[in-house]
Parts: C-alpha cells; sequence; structure tokens
C-alpha cells in the first residue's frame, strides 16, 4: 500500500493573534511545521501548538525563518551564511526546549518563506542552515522541496532528508515550483489539486505549467498555501487519497 | 586545598550594543553566566560569547530573564508559573543550541535580575524554571543564591545546585542580600569586598549589614555588579584569593 | 433630536496578523480608537486603518498603550508616570504623524486595556497621560471612562474630555464598571446591551449590577468587547438607535 | 565671517545601553541628529536626548532608519518607497511628540544608515522621504549630503534643505563618498581631516581620493563616524575652525 506524509505551516499566531485555524489543519495533517520566533510565534504559542500536536499525534517540525516579524519572513534579510546558521540554531533551539517541556518531540525542520526560497538556490545558504540543524542533533530530519540545493546539502553531511512536493503550487519542467509572480503559480482549486496529486501519486510524475510533465519524487505533500481555503484544500486531498487506497502517514519511521 | 568558583553576568550586549568587557572578565572568571535574549543578547551575541568563552575554557551557563530588554529584565512581569517554564525554556534552548554550534555546551542555568529575585523567594516562581530546565535537560545544574527557594525547589527535583555569594553585596543576619534600596546593599570598595570574602572562605561566615555575621555556604562567588569597576572587581578578589592559597576552578566536576 | 457618539478599538493587528473586522466596524461606529504600537499595530496597520477610517468619515483617536504586544497590554508594566508621559506621546506622535500622511487627523486620545485601568483609580497616571497629550497637541480631546481619574486630570489641565460608557459591561451602585473577574462584568447578549443602553438614553441613569440604577453622563457609547460577536453587537445598537429617533453622530464638533 | 554648522548622531542608544558619548559631544556640536526608534532609541533614550541637546542649546533633528534594531539600520530591507513613507513619519512622528514633552522642536530630518545611502541615489527612496517630511511638518528641513538625489528631492518639493560634507570620509573626484568598503573611504587622523576641512571651507573644494579637488556646498559638517574616536575629532576640528575664525554656528536661521 502506498503512503504519503501530508505537511502544513502551524502555531503562526503571535501573541494575541491568531492565523488559520490550526486545530482543524492538526486533525488533518501528519506533519506540523511549526513557526519558532522567527517570522511568528512566541513561547506560549509554542507551547500550545506543541500540545495540540502532541494529543493529536502529529509529528512536528521547527520552521526558522529570517528575523523578520513584521514581514512574517517573507522578506530576504542580508544576512552571511554564518549568521544564519545562528539564528537558526535559536530558533530551533528554542521549540526543542518546548518540546521537551511540552512532552513532544521536535523530529525535523524546514525553512520557512523567504529563507526556505533562498536555500533551494543558493548552496552555502542550504548549508548553512543543515550545519545549524546537524549541531543541534544529527538526527534531526530536513523538510525540503524536491530538488533543491537544501535536499543536497542535507545530503552532503550525511543528515536525513524528506522531500516534499505542492499540492496547490504549479511546477516547471525542470521539476521547480513556478514563481509566484508568474502565471499558473497558485493552484485555488481543491478538485484540480488533487487531480493532479493522484496523477503524481500514480505516475511518480507532477503536470508541469507548459503542458508536459516531470518526474518528482516526494515522502510527504504540503498543504500550506497562503490559500484562504486552507482547511478545504487539505480535507478534500486526505479524502481523495484514502478513496484512492492510499494511506496518510509520518515520514518519520518511528514517530 | 580550597577551591572556589567565580561567576559573572557576561554576553550582555545586544545587536551594535555591548555592556561591560566581556573578554577582560573572561580572563578572570571560571563561570559565564550568559544571556539568552530575555534581557539582553540575540544570536550573533549569544555566538560571540560562547566561542569567546570556549577559547579561555570558561564555564558556561543559560541566565534566563523576564523578557523585557527595554528594562534589562529588572522589572517583575505579570506571568504565571507555566508562562516562565514556557519563556524560560525558550531562552535556554536557543542558548543551548548556540552553544552545539560554538562546540562549547551550556552547562548550568541561572535566573536573572527580577526573575532571579522572585524565584528567589516564591515556591512556585522557583519550581516553574526548576521544572523547565529538568525537561530540557536533567544534567544541566541550577546556580542559585545559597539559602533561597530556588536552591530548594532544585533540590526537590534531585537536580544539582551550585550555591553563590556576592562580593560586592551586604548580608543580613538571616544570610540573605540586604535590598538594593538599603544602606549597606552594596560594596564599592574592592578592598573590602575582597577582605569579607577572604574571611568569609576562611571561617564560613560572612559579616552582615548590622555587625555580626551569618553561616554560609558557597560554591561560587558572583562578581557580578552594576558596579562600574567589575574587571578591577574581578581581578582584586582573583589575586587576593590566589595570594591566600586558594584555586579558582569552576564548580562543574568534569568541566 | 438626542445625539451619542459610537466608539470602538480597531487597527488592532500587527504585520500579517488582523484582529477582528475593521471594515465592517468601520462602517458602523463613529469613533475609531486606533492602535499606535503599545499593545498593537505598527507603521503599516496604522496607515491603513487611518485609510480606511478618512473614506468612511470615521473620526479618529489615538489608543495608546503599555509597551507590550506580546501581553496586548492587558498587563500592567512597572512605569512611573513620567515614563507614562513618554511612551504615551512616542506612540501618540506616530499617529499623528501617519494621520498627517494618511490626510486624516488624529482628534482624541483614549488609553488602552491595562493603561486605562490604571489611568481610571490613579491620578499620577491619569495627570501623566493628560500632560502627554496635552504637550503633543492642545487640541485633542481625552475620551475618558465616565467618572474616572482621568475624567479629572483632563479638565484639571482645561482639556477638552469626552466621556463613554460601555454597551457591553456591568456597572457597580458607584456607576464604574465591575471588574472583569466578577459576575456580571460582560453582557454577552446583544438584545440585552441594547436594553440597556436605551434606558439609559432615555433616563440618564444606567442599570447596575446589584438591581438599582445610576446617574451617568456620556458623550459616547464603547462598542468594544473582548466578545466575539463585535460586528453584532455594535450593528444591533445602531439599528435600535436610529429605530428610537437617536442619531449617532462623532462628539467630536467640526468633524 | 564665514560660519559652518557641525552635526553628530547622537542618542544612539537603547533600553540599559549606550553608545558613544552623548554628553560630550553635545558640548562640541550644533545639530544633534536623534535616533527615533528604528536603528536605535526608545522613549526613554529620546526624551534623555532631547533634554541634554535643550540645555545645551543644541538644535535636534529626527535620524529615521530602516526599522532593524539588530543590524542598527545598516542592512537595506527590501520595502517599497510608500512603506517607507510610513515607517519615517512613525519614527519622525515619535521624537516630534516626544521634543514637544521636552520642550525642545525637532527642526529637521536626517536618514540614518542604509536608507540615507539608498537615499542618495534612488530617487523614489528620496522623494518617499520628503514626502513624509513635508506631511508631517513643511516647515521641518532635510540635512542631506550634498549632492544628493536627496537634496533634489527635498528641493523639489519647495521643501529647505541643508547640506553637509563628511569630515572623515574620503570623496570622489565627482563629489560623492567613497564606498566604506574602497581605500581611503575613512580618515582616521584627527589632524589630517582638519586639514582638509579648512582648506574646502578656504577654497570651497573638498580634495578627492584621486588627488585632486571638486568643487562642493556645505552649511554643516558631519562628525559622525564609526570612529571610536568621536569625540577627539569633534573637539580638534572645532578648536581649528575656531583658531582659523570660522564660527560654529547651526544652520537653523531662528534655533
Amino acid at each position: 500500500m502506498r503512503t504519503i506524509d501530508l505537511n502544513a505551516d502551524l502555531g503562526e499566531g503571535f501573541g494575541p493573534w491568531t492565523m488559520g485555524d490550526d486545530a482543524a489543519m492538526l486533525s488533518l495533517v501528519t506533519s506540523a511545521n511549526v513557526a519558532c520566533g522567527g517570522h511568528a510565534s512566541d513561547p506560549e504559542t509554542m507551547f500550545r501548538t506543541l500540545e495540540m500536536a502532541r494529543d493529536r499525534r502529529v509529528v512536528v517540525g521547527a520552521h526558522p525563518s529570517y528575523p523578520d516579524m513584521a514581514g512574517f519572513g517573507r522578506r530576504r534579510l542580508i544576512a552571511p551564511p554564518e549568521e544564519i546558521t545562528r539564528f537558526v540554531a535559536a530558533q530551533v533551539g528554542s521549540l526543542v526546549a518546548i518540546g521537551a517541556l511540552a512532552g513532544h518531540r521536535v523530529r525535523y525542520v524546514k525553512p520557512h518563506g523567504a529563507l526556505a526560497n533562498v536555500a533551494a538556490v543558493e548552496r552555502d545558504v542550504a548549508d548553512a542552515i543543515a550545519r545549524s540543524v546537524q549541531a543541534i542533533d544529527p538526527q534531526l530530519g530536513i523538510l525540503a522541496i524536491a530538488g533543491t540545493q537544501l535536499e543536497l546539502a542535507t545530503r552532503a553531511l550525511g543528515m536525513t532528508v524528506y522531500r516534499e512536493i505542492y499540492a496547490d503550487r504549479g511546477y516547471t519542467a525542470a521539476g521547480l515550483l513556478v514563481p509566484r509572480d508568474q502565471p499558473g503559480a497558485i493552484i485555488h482549486d481543491p478538485a484540480e489539486a488533487t487531480d493532479r496529486l493522484l496523477r503524481f501519486l500514480e505516475t511518480g510524475a507532477m503536470l508541469t505549467v507548459d503542458g508536459g510533465q516531470v518526474p518528482l519524487q516526494a515522502d510527504s505533500i504540503c498543504v500550506h498555501g497562503d490559500n484562504p481555503s486552507a482547511v478545504d484544500m487539505a480535507r478534500s486531498i486526505r479524502t481523495a487519497l484514502s478513496e484512492h487506497g492510499i494511506a496518510i502517514t509520518s515520514f518519520v519511521q518511528d514517530a
């Protein structure tokens, strides 16, 4: 039986502010990328999110970012790779400690927003992230977009990499995400996103924006989106996968 | 041969700002309480401080605080004990991770400023800190003012406690620090501070503000101070202790 | 024809986070208390809020707070009155400047949360706020809960005071708000809140939590609430007032 | 008799941290560019700085920056011009309000660090700053490096511009500052800096890094520097100018 993981960016509130419906999402995904003070969150929000994930048996990863709450981590900051190793460590370390407090261990790291975009294409930034995570705990895996520099950097250090694809994003012929400012970047229709995924899971190839298809490998489907209908999208995908005999389980073996 | 540890609050810069002369202090003390983002510091400052401490073989502890940079952690914030466990974990976790990156392990925790004052006298806050530290790593010790609720809370959890006395603070007949707003609270003269210490190390009793003396136990002398002459004070004490055959070594056995 | 103002706390987002439905509220109220960086907001959020208020011809006031985003300004901070004059000035000054940029002038100030609670009962804090506002611009009014120290402090400086009552809060026999941790503090039912208001507007006396009534004077009704049904409450009140021939207009004469 | 203004960046502390010796500098300069919460400062620091400037009759300007305390405003942030108008307004507005409280009016604006560098060469950013300042108060002047886009943008809006030259920076043949990463960017020797200035004040032409000279116009000399010897430099310049019969007075006529 085929299995796949479903991951989403969660715990992205801050102080009195919330973002999205974490409780609903945590009943649908198997992995939660939890904000850790870079683009969002604070100790209380981290703890609450980890408790909810623990109670629903959802595996958690840390979701570090350029330190930029006002910009929600979507802007690249000027920071040399060495500085990146330090803020990633500080953020991941916070969540690891709060995970210990909540009795729910952090198992992987996935960079957020602009940091993820840069780590996908710039090897020195990808190396910085992988090196930082390895220093904290070599057992932590890294969740990376398939085919990116971050995947390569993680493998080069002998660390575990999990590869993700996006349900709601278009793909180029090279197997990369269509940039957000180009046509076909976002799939808004849950039905279309689901169809594309099922076809990929059956064939191992993803439809591309130019009408072709490209082979991809995936351990997880990211249902994150700046999509207002995040919960609907996740539910639609989850249902469709079940109906097609695909089990939704975490990519972490001993979770 | 008698031995004692010398500790100081260090790494208390933030971004472009520095505080005190960390390099000089790190050549004098054996334990550094390193700020971890509550009252001061940021990932770059933490890393730089840990590198300096590592190179000088100074043992490091995390120095968590109420989250209040503008107030330098000197103001009590309204926060229930459970909230304290979370921000302490987030701060200590950051430093632990950056310690892994710098190749210099964090060995203990000492609360800062208002948090330390509250933890000295309120058991539920002391318990919150000890519980948080134990969750992160039960091997971490806690550096507490001798005779405080924090010492008791740490022992109650079966954790290692290190007891400190202050070179530059007056003591009451009950063995507690004279509050800062009362006469005799601060010893400004390095010679006087040194004499008091030597007498204590020979007799096991500290002179008190009312002219008597009180028995105390100590693993470490804190040379921190809002004292402008911190480096002079530390050097004076270090020299005097050496001359009296007292070795300055870390309280951590396997450091 | 009787007239009354309707005010609400708005613009309480921060960076990517929003709070409440500002667009809906701005179509219902005549005065908007706009967060200015103390408990919420940032320059972008302030500007967006002032633009929306300008377009809907809603009068705006600044809504300063203890500087505490994580706590949303609900916690009292340790700060002497002189320090309060400074952070109030910095926050109000920011909004005044952004108001100039948006072409919509700030006309009054209303303290938020814990700062408002303290200013209601402690004269030195009330004086500090009034003094700060007067220094910025003596033409600015202050919106105060009727009968509080803030009302007295504002009058003592010869400044304009606007008095507000709460639609969704219970009142004591002394004409003060029932504290939030006591029974009868919050009126959750829009119909009940509306009935109480209409009765007050007809008689000049507010029902009290002990079954009696107390005379009050009011220039404005605050429909703010930690009430999830804020928009419904405001709409219900607005409709009822109109049906009873009471005009909803700003308390600022030349608005 | 020739006159010139002497300006420096001051008030660049934050919370418990200080930077430089403001008291000494305020006895030497005639204009103080005061940080206003972007790269440094907070309400208490702003107030203290304005009080000191007031007591020493030093004219003050606001010194806004990209909002980046950790980076001290030295990094360019991704922000469209419209966003720049807003954060500049918020920062300048804070200082204007605190100036009202301190009884010392803000008279001009000078952008800081990366924001100044960008405004020197990109007209849309220069326009954004000038537009923001004009909206707050059209009487405010702008202090700009002579020959920059910021000077042009300010003139284009009919606002007062003050032109500054740098005592401790090298100049290109085009009359622009030598970038900091190139040879000759910084003049470290106070005597050399002073000689260059005197020659400029006598001839109207500044020596250039390639051995020539370039005509410049100046209302003020900036003695700011990442120069550890800032006070010595300012004192040296002040003394030399006096000895050569050049009066040091503010560029603001009615100061």
